[in-house]
């Protein structure tokens, strides 16, 4: 990804250390974050200094190169940091069979991170196809470069058709709560593409109004029909999308595909604490009294989607 | 309403005055602003410590009471302070003319604000009807007694049925950008009604699950065919509704009916200033370079609405 000028990822290691962009201040502020020893990698995945399935399993990569000689006391420490994420296990142990194996660390760790950008790129070269000349996309969440060490996943495809030329316009929804929307909107501004952020409530009124052609997402968990686990609030945006007969397109790694759960109804959606609700930033802008509900997930049912975006092909 | 177990209006004249719940302070704190002169209550009107259509019409009623002896004056000065508010024009020339008739003003001014809340609490008991022992109800926006001396449009059929001792639960839409949600959530607390404020992206999840029985919205102007405007993000809880089989209704005062538009795409949807997004309660939640739409109201057809509940009747 593009930032000030220069080609970034969200981390890269260095000089025998890690160094991160730090997501705990984006899109306030830039700065990198230097992470010397496997508690520091630690930390760094815990406090969110990182976040994103494939970002946090590639950080884990480069956190297994740091504690050379001590890989399994490691590949334990690391395992801990985010127990529910499924490509850190991959990751971790990934680079302890490349080290078993006698593989250098530094050499095992890039190819997996390699691999984790190829797909990525390959994502969004699939992506871009579909995208044409003068198109307007509204896109929910942030499912960009930063989550993915680069590109993104719904943002793969945005940011190869701009750089193959393509005049774009991208909505990005602001994404209540967490407003992710606002990293979306960082990247896009790093990367020089046309956008707007608008309120999620918005969104429905400008696809009725014939300014959206295009909807993209991300996923979390795929099921075998198609329907899909998201952020909240995509569930809304998709039926719009159907009303408004505008494409609704899913960007995702083949392996956020979950052959084990036969359908959307089997995902069980967390609830998250109200402080995610009531504070933005840290800032408080909720009185204590106000009781919330927060799902931080929903389930949209795959007959809302146009097809399903994937480094291999798209699936329609 | 009830606030803190006591029965308040939005205002009401006390001793040569007019006390104002100062709703540039709610949810976050209940103050009371005492304007003594006509000056207090064009500020009361400019700086939204009054807001609504009703209730700013029934201020200004007030307001002419306070000009006693410079009605024409008085009139000008009122009419100056919100010059797209139809029902402020509308108390003004009725307290002018009661007033050129030799009517005593302060009694032509309560005239005026109780039909103001005898339309209210009719439009409450006709869609108190509807309203079913132990159902879930959602609301967007705050179409609440604050914007209308008492009672509210939205609110007075949820606040009836529980006065009547029906068991509910409230969901309301925390309405992103300028979150009057907040303000519904403490008319509801005031009141004592269950309820929980969620972010607008979870109002689908809840309908979708099905936790939510019926939708009722408030309107800022009703075209000759039901299609009509509203806050931002009404249009998306509407086809949202229509999707999941739940009856949506929109309460509205029958001068909200506007017989001069023939549909909705005649009405023009005015876009906000960025700050209105990037600013909650004084904080500045978005960086300066983000860059944002901000369309303030919407238009729903009237193909998503169940019926209109008006003070007369309810029509289908």
């Amino acid at each position: 990804m593009k930032i000030e000028g220069k080609e970034y990822r969200a981390f890269w290691f260095e000089n025998n250390t890690v160094k991160f962009i730090d997501q705990r201040k984006l899109p306030y502020n830039f700065e990198i974050y230097t992470a010397k020893t496997v508690d520091d990698i630690a930390f760094a995945i815990k406090d969110m200094i990182v976040r994103g399935a494939p970002a946090i399993g590639a950080a884990a990569a480069y956190g297994m190169v740091l504690g050379k000689g001590k890989t399994h006391e490691t590949a334990n420490k690391l395992s801990k940091t985010r127990p529910t994420a499924y490509d850190l296990f991959y990751a971790i142990d990934y680079m302890e069979g490349e080290i078993n194996k006698g593989k250098n660390p530094i050499d095992a760790a890039n190819n997996y991170v390699e691999d984790v950008i190829d797909r990525c790129k390959n994502r969004g070269k699939n992506g871009e196809k579909l995208i044409e000349d003068g198109m307007r996309i509204l896109t929910h969440c942030n499912a960009g470069a930063l989550a993915t060490v680069d590109y993104g996943t719904a943002l793969a495809p945005i940011r190869l058709a701009h750089r193959t030329g393509k005049k774009l316009f991208v909505y990005a929804d602001e994404t209540r709560p967490r407003c992710q929307g606002l990293l979306t909107s960082w990247e896009l501004m790093q990367e020089g593409i046309k956008h707007s952020v608008i309120a999620d409530n918005a969104a429905g009124y400008f696809m009725k109004n014939g300014e959206i052609d295009m909807v993209i997402v991300g996923a979390d968990r795929i099921a075998k029909n198609g329907d899909f686990a998201n952020k909240i609030g995509t569930y809304e945006k998709a039926v719009l999308a159907k009303e408004n007969d505008i494409p609704f397109y899913v960007a995702a790694p083949v392996s956020t595909f979950d052959k084990n759960i036969e359908d959307g109804s089997r995902i069980k959606i967390e609830e998250r604490e109200r402080d995610e609700l009531a504070k933005i930033n840290g800032k408080t802008i909720m009185p204590e009294w106000i009781v919330v509900k927060n799902p931080a997930f929903d389930v949209t049912p795959s007959k809302y989607v146009t097809g399903y975006i994937t480094e291999k092909e798209i699936v329609k």
